[in-house]
């Protein structure tokens, strides 16, 4: 599906600053980008970054004047997701786990799974099929964690989450990391743009790597599956924000749109009667 | 300087298990492994992994029986590390920053830089070279924590001894990497063994990084710079675990040995009056 | 039932130091001290204190030598608690409550009942009856939190049992009054010797304000609610310690023993059928 | 001096509900209250309560109707603090330290002096005179930490503000508390009305307990100490809340005001030439 996303953002830069941004929609072969651009108001040359061999899109923009900065990105991407099956999904072996995966597997700043790790079992242990474990945990945050704006920080973490009980899309994903890696099952940092998420934002989701694939899951159900846009991937917020500040930078104003290019749009979300899960990859 | 050192770990496998070790020493231009063997009693086949692009020599080791095992890693090293000049070290600038070091620059599980950023600050933020800031801090650390074996567990982070202000060579090298991020400095945790230790165990420190290259420095003091064998790098603990079990599994005992090759061995320290660096990169 | 108690402590004194001591059998209508005697060896002298309105019987101890010594208390007790019916409990107005018993409805040190708000009342906030809630969070802290013995330390607070899900009797009391507390049930904290607890120690558990009575519960059901002889309460562990030390001294050896003096104990455990409790008051 | 104190808050009751509020001037020795009313509009009947032997005048308000009221309270106090004298304060000695001051000895929900401890210890253990500690202590906190609207909450305790440097008065208060009780000086948490407080609000400071008197210190030095009218002590910021709400209500706005009466006001701060202390006890 062709969808558009648009993200405008404002900055006050009070010195010379270096602002790192993470607001590319990724290229994956689930993800095509067909049109972008990114605009700088006044015009500030800006530069790309990768980072080690992740595939999420930086760009480092460096400012030497005291003044009000506008970013603007808009991108047409066509996102074709695949749709993975896991019926009869085994067990992860860690003897048999592709190595590359080993970074999420292990407790990281807001995912703290080794202290997770009897609530997990005691709950989710005794549901054989990995998928089926995913699915539940997902499920008992949803139906247990309340979506409230404002009621969370940046130093809220997975395991303030699972008892207080309350968060925004940030904090849904944590636990839902935390819970899967403290299961065993790899799972990661997912952001980005959301069709059908109100009020529009970024949003943030995870995924978790089954039968080799890493698939999507979103514990707040605030947007179908397949409605996403994928920014980045990183073993949790740390490894993923839209922007980190280096500078005396006052954050002025953001304004986020995700929309349809096509009609006929059908939102998926997962059925525990099919087993079946979607991939951005 | 041509370097010996053995490691001896005995497990007591209670169930078929994974585990992933990490006690190889690392090679790089300026650590040369000349010999080494792996042996593990009784025989299991072991496979060596690397992760991502990091350099680090992991075995994974699969069993499928309960039995004790003994595994014994034994190598002669020869330690060239690099001298560095920091005499006019400047600034860090984020926006000339090698993209390879970002994720050494934000907050990591056991180390909350973004907590810390005042204390840094307001203590070493006068000093303009960052070599003599993290000289500086790593001063600090020797000065008012405590070195008290037991103090502290797995759970213990930068954010606690930096007020508790007692810990092993784990947290003072948590404490340090916390404050040079703060300090918008890139740090990373070094695991290896070392020469002049007592008593003899996998030692922990940190490296800073500093005009383009990986600096050693350790705030505990109680091995000399050079008598290092390095075998991992990561942002913290959780990504250099010297063993990772999966599994059912009783740790049984463990034995270190550091033992240098020749003689007329030099132990060296930092001096503020001189501003070199040590690099094993 | 008639109960004998004793309490052996050895300290070696390092310096001159105070030790304050909780470890005397309280005298409460419900529990007669019929005999008791504290032998402190070498002779020191010791003074009784009382603290503000709280009944718990402390000792000072004020020492002057380097000196190692051995304090011993021994007492019977005859412990004629009472039961109390809660078949038609009502929901507690604090419109009405006692203001004595107001400090035991905020969050303490180890009791962060804010924190665990939405937690207790999805889970128990449903139930209309007091005594039937403080009823159903005990049996979930004594389904859900395993008895591990060195799991904790003296840091570990409600906070952390509810969700690492294992500790011994300290927690499972903390973990229990920040649960009633965040369901606007006073609870406080309880000390006691207890016949029938294996190893034999000093036992923590906690009563509920329920009735206008302090009704005894366990969530560790590791003794039988009436062979306790209680010792003191307070709004938890940081109110109640057996002992407090001042200068430099080192804790030698602890042995503790509670056997009965009559035959035909019959142990009582509540029982959802009956809606009773036990008050030790 | 005379001064005339008024509080006024206004509430929206969206279901019965109990309010105990503890904003009434206490009557001591040191202050006299001459003058004083509370309305409640519409009219509620409230009630006053005492809590166990704590002198804090605490009001029990009953409502029944879902309404907005609006609760005002005005006082004329003459404030006649008492002027201490250290010069040759001597170490506190737990032998013979008064028993009703000990629970301002432990630790407590915001004030984790057990963890303080090292710190307070190296940075103002040689200091002798426990007076000059104290005033020691709260120099370094005005020194160190940013008063700074915002960026503390609820949940902030001493242990967050002695390395996140930021903070309110309440946060200075807890943090003074802490680190007296981590020196074995008893502490307790003050809250009153100041003049000379910008922008006029509610204030918290802290007593230290020297030469049997409560002697005041506020580390954010925002209004002198002789400015004050007392409202409640307590261990921290639990035990003294200007208001416990119970039902579902809605906090929608607060009006606080302290004039002065007399002209001539005097500022007073402590000056480490003179080891004079204000007690308002």
């Amino acid at each position: 599906m062709k969808l558009e996303v648009n993200a405008n953002l404002i900055y006050n830069l009070l010195s010379p600053s270096t602002i790192i941004l993470n607001i590319h929609a990724l290229r994956t072969p689930q993800q095509r980008v067909l049109e972008e651009t990114l605009v700088i108001e006044p015009y500030i040359k800006f530069e790309e970054l990768t980072i080690d061999q992740s595939e999420n899109r930086l760009i480092r923009i460096e400012t030497f004047k005291e003044e009000e900065i506008t970013i603007t990105y808009k991108a047409i991407v066509d996102n074709c997701f695949k749709e993975t099956d896991h019926t009869n999904e085994e067990e992860i072996s860690i003897g048999q786990l592709d190595t590359a995966v080993f970074p999420y597997l292990y407790p990281s700043r807001y995912c703290q799974s080794d202290k997770l790790f009897r609530f997990a079992n005691n709950k989710f242990g005794k549901i054989k099929n990995p998928y089926l474990q995913v699915l539940a945990l997902t499920d008992w945050i949803h139906s247990n964690v309340e979506y409230l704006s404002g009621s969370t920080n940046s130093q809220t973490s997975a395991y303030d989450t699972v008892t207080e009980l309350a968060g925004v899309c940030r904090d849904f994903a944590h636990l839902g990391i935390a819970l899967c890696r403290a299961l065993t099952i790899p799972a990661r940092y997912f952001t980005g743009y959301a069709y059908k998420l109100y009020p529009q934002d970024f949003h943030a989701c995870f995924e978790a790597y089954l039968g080799n694939e890493w698939v999507l899951f979103d514990a707040t159900k605030l947007a179908p599956l397949n409605s996403l846009v994928k920014i980045a991937t990183g073993r949790d917020a740390a490894d993923t924000a839209i922007a980190n500040l280096f500078g005396n930078i006052e954050f002025k104003e953001m304004n986020v749109s995700c929309t349809a290019l096509e009609e006929n749009f059908q939102p998926v979300f997962y059925d525990a009667s099919q087993l079946k899960g979607l991939s951005y990859q």
